[in-house]
């Protein structure tokens, strides 16, 4: 029918498909849902709305859903990442996207770090962190307003930091653009970016990288 | 002829015209500096290319050109502000513009402190100058990339904080958009923001607020 | 738990940090407005939703909430300034933002002015008010449609002026960019900006001014 | 071959085909101007580049050529309007889209009364010329910048007002975007707006106006 | 209070003040209403939600509210221009803007003719009202989509063409953005614009042009 | 009354005039779908909302709504293509944006191939299809995120490709724009491009160069 | 080395890869013509500047510049298409891409009709080609400024319409971007899109709609 | 003077400060660069202009100047990583940018592969490298036009890609955002994208990655 499932994906990156779940009927979800769960014996959903997921779990009851991150999942990998992943946000309403991050990042079997509210304005704040942020072994910097914050950690650490502008913010911060497109024209090198909001894509993208460390 | 001078502007402001170099041909900002200077003794040209400044140094030999800042002055106030006007730059390449504030400070009466080169992604040498930062009566923070110092800086003071972005960066920098946007969304409350490589406007803003101290 | 209140803030800059209620649930506001307030004293929340005031004011029934503005306080520096903050607005429909400004500044100490309805259309209505205008230690303009209120006042005063853009318009007004980009780049000198709506931060920084005033 | 000259519009519209000469080699700015000139015994081309000048000179020296306002023209049209287009500019830079304004309105019949240099920033400047401003049938209005004169202007008179915004300006300016939107946004009624530096266009639409009142 | 009625304004422009309904709340609506129509014995209110009109009848029986144009109105001008203005609209759904401009020509004194449905996508409709469209003394052209009308007719009469981009499409056409940069680089000359969805804006033009050709 | 009904398009073109149902009420879509059906005896509205689509059905009870796709139609030409037209889609989201193209094309005689949810994210599950692909007369890429889909398939067939970005993603994604740019400036050639959303127009022009394949 | 020829593509597509020469070095162009010609017997690049085609012209004596276009080619397709390709320009500037779009064409097999300088402002001159244009197997519209041109013909022809939208315009033109956009939301059904100044792409569907032609 | 080295960088991060060559003075460049080696015995310069290198080089006779990559380094770290990074590019005229990253990482001391010309209209010429890109730990995916190849990389891959989008593009690509904006928002996940043109950025972030592997 509609959907045609990328059951190779795990053996070509080291882990299965996700399901988007913005812009799917609950029924397309869990059909999905259904053919992954068999697939894997593990599913992730990003952007689930609390119907769909109560739709999923009336199939399937031992489904977890986290209305803060929108995240609804079943299973998990069982491998285990020795380091950390730090997730550092600037503000509280920055919490949903952190969540998203932090929480894609352990159900990808990474031991998280939060350090929430550290924004720039009052630098102190994040200094007091120093430390546990340089021994993370990747970074996630979840900032709205301007961003600051991305380019401040960058230069602070000697690992991997992923930048996740957010659409919190208002008038010329356009959705989340504005700390995108500082994100992207930091000070500090080596920052790399996601998308507007993708907690998901940066919690991914940091497991990839401890995959790469445990692999080797 | 095509220029109407605005005499009036010193009494309503405090301050004379000043002329925008800027797609005026040599003879035009030669003819609306001689009537300034006729009227105020003093006159200042800002984005003056050195065409220019070599026509106007023809008939005004004592004016002063600076090639770096563009500025073109003659005179000065004789009034003298007691406090200082800092001003920060986040790196190397921001030094015309923070040189055109600076210098269009201290044409107005300002004494400047210059912070140079003290950009986010090494903080520390930001934090160095905490204490001298925090004796200015007005700070003005000029920074390209993502313009992140203004925020940093707009959390230490209990003074007036004036951003300027610069143009310097390239791809999603957009010529100064990414910083002027990140300073309008900055996360430290009340910092100010003058156009994109308007380093005038801005040592202008720190002149007016310092007129406002000194007039109470 | 989830924020990291910068108690800090008022050492620092002279005044306490301010929660801004975008984004936060109703029970965040409350847990980080009751901090605040034990160690304060006083405490004011931004854009705050009717349901947060209530929330708020169901523990701390001296709060006051104004619903224009949305501007939720309790408390108030005893900190009095000599001079006034004369508030300008173009148009009617610019009424919630110029209070927000114009409340914030009372809440930070100021003796307000407002001076509303004064739209360049009918530039005799502003001419008229003129030498209230000239009376004032700071002037805010509050503007949406072209903004053009901005440069007209700068022309007039020898005092800061700060221009606030506001999303009043429709079609190529762009929720407040055209206003925002005009005032950045307005013909009078000196004139500073913030973000589009955002009375608050104008107010913020009139009170900064204010401050380095009577500070000297 | 390459063109296809509408000899039809002047029955049509009342003038001949003017030629746009950006983007045309003199030799093909050179045929069209021939066959425009065997038929109608009057020629404009704007944007005519010097060299493009000295061409056509070469064939038809008594065509002139204005390199201000890049307009290069032979003949004229025999009819005169009663009633004067008013041309104002709000800064010396933009002299040159006001020459193209006024010359193509005095190349099709208009008296031309010029007003320049009149920008906001100095409002008394243009108060001072109030009734020469409401004496003419059409006004137009030229600004770079923010472009706030057009709305000034648009409340003081009972005239059509034609807004032409200008290159002139840097930063968040954008080649004459900022003063497009804010013309098309004004607080001044019946304000219409041309493109950017199209000076040509409003001495166009001033004249189809002007015919409208002699016509009718 | 909160608004400064500009009662001098019909004496300036020929026009009374007419309220802007956007943004404003029925009692702020009513409040100036009443003042005006003390002052005028008429009144137009654009942008008026049925609330606000209910309120404003509530006082006013015989004010008139049109729902399609959103325009509220009292009492009329007894001036009566001699020639038409013509509105032509591209398709339906563009009519709540179109019926904006006629009705405020027809408040304003003028006798209108609607030519309704004649986009650019069957010319020939077009073309078989072209008699009717060369006898209008002003052409307003109201189109969404691509906005390729008016250059059409732009280059079909030897009248004022005002042109209307409405906020009607999907996808590129960033809710009229399209046909407003498509109507300002227009290749039919002299054609000017007003705001996205500002129908009023051109009614009013188009009166200001009946104005004075009546005035001569 | 409001519309003119383009009768002789079928004449020009070979389809009949198609109703654009956004924007218009109920009553205005059934009037024109009245007399499209008298004079065609087929008729189709796009994006008609379930209220139109029973409104219509109340009078033409054998007019047949797609919920999806949102069209409506009635009749269907008796043309019957050779060739099939191919719909490719990047993901599961894109289904209402392909189910437009798909059924648009099937009633305007195609026979359809549908081949959904191949995203190049897991580039085997479109090469699987590689042999389909190559098969069809025209192919049509349907794809929101980044759209990179289109590329990919330009590159493999020796038949038109159009593409169709749809507004599914979020983020820098800003509802679409991001794939229309990318297919626009796509590496591989020749593919064209039409609105964001617009199933319905690539339907069309799939059904417009059939025609040409069948007349020849 | 640096390129890796997509030798196959002539095969998968039914044309040989075409070198892009923007960006390329003279040497890195002669490299890859060599091999091109070499496997196809006949190369064309597009974007060439004189020194480029000097330089492989210094090898291939044969090759032949056209610097009006900058296409260089060498050698020529056997096959030849029984019905012609349109290419309709707006105004003489667009000639470039115009020659670009027809000698593309016409090097792929295609006879080609140009109708140039047929621009919507004189409507009467389109429409003096209205035969010619519906005799065309395929149309392509090359238009500056506002793009209008697309429309019109997009609902006078029953064969696919390519439009490209040129960077011929300025201001509010946003070198090309207003016809792109345009374009896109034409109110004509079925007009498909390329890139601004892309007529090699425009030439190169065109050829492909008729390969699909030909060969049914 | 006028610059601050931040010494203490390498301690932090593990790598010494990099010097961006734009807008700096030769001078400024080689005064930093001495103050670098001296520290740490090795050096870069990114965007150096020859003009700059031949003035460091009066000096350094030993430093080496690459005209493609515009790097200008000397010494080298010592220590080397065991895996590869790769680095793809889409076409030719993306090598700068490749170039700039390829030496980043191989001064950085990472072994590089490059990947060249492989890009996705021809996509069985990146499927005939499948093994090669699946051996390298860490992949940089360099590309211009719509930036594609990044998501189809990013689904064959268990190891980092970094997405660096290139200006090498014209018209709707609007110098880079184009890819930029589609890197962001690639269906494939856990890409992350560094700016425009930004190959040091994406060397160094995949040094970064390569020293956590190291580092553990
Ligand atoms: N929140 C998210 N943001 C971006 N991409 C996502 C997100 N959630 C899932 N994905 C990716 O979207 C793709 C699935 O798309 P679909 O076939 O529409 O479910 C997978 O490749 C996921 O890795
Ligand atoms: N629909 C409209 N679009 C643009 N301007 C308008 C509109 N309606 C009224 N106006 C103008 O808005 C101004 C009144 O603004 P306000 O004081 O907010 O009512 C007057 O100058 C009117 O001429
Ligand atoms: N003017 C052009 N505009 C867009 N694409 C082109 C152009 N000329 C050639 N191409 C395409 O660009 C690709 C070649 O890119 P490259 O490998 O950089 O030479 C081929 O797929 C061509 O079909
Ligand atoms: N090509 C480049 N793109 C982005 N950042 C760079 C580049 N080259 C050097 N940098 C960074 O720019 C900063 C130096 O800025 P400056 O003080 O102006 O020399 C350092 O933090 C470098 O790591
Ligand atoms: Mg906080
Ligand atoms: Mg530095
Ligand atoms: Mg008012
Ligand atoms: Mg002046
Ligand atoms: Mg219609
Ligand atoms: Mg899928
Ligand atoms: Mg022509
Ligand atoms: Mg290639």
């Amino acid at each position: 029918g509609f959907g045609k499932v990328d059951y190779a994906r795990e053996k070509r990156t080291g882990y299965p498909e996700v399901i988007f779940g913005l812009g799917k009927t609950p029924d397309q979800v869990l059909a999905i849902f259904a053919r992954l769960y068999e697939k894997h014996g593990r599913v992730m959903v990003t952007r689930a709305e609390r119907e769909t997921a109560e739709r999923v779990q009336g199939d399937f009851p031992e489904a977890e859903y986290d209305p803060m991150s929108k995240l609804l999942t079943i299973g998990r990998t069982e491998r285990r990442f020795a380091g950390t992943v730090a997730v550092l946000s600037a503000g509280t309403a920055d919490l949903p996207v952190s969540e998203e991050a932090a929480r894609t990042a352990e159900w990808m079997g990474n031991p998280v770090e939060r350090i929430y509210d550290v924004g720039v304005a009052g630098i102190d704040r994040l200094l007091a962190h120093r430390e546990r942020l340089q021994e993370a072994s990747v970074v996630i910097v979840v900032a709205g307003m301007e961003g600051a914050l991305a380019s401040v950690v960058g230069g602070l650490v000697r690992r991997p930091v992923i930048a996740v502008p957010t659409s919190v913010g208002y008038g010329a911060h356009f959705a989340g653009l504005t700390p995108l497109l500082g994100m992207l024209t930091s000070c500090a090198s080596g920052v790399t970016v996601v998308n507007i909001d993708n907690g998901f894509g940066a919690g991914y993208a940091a497991s990839i990288i401890q995959q790469a460390i445990l692999e080797g």
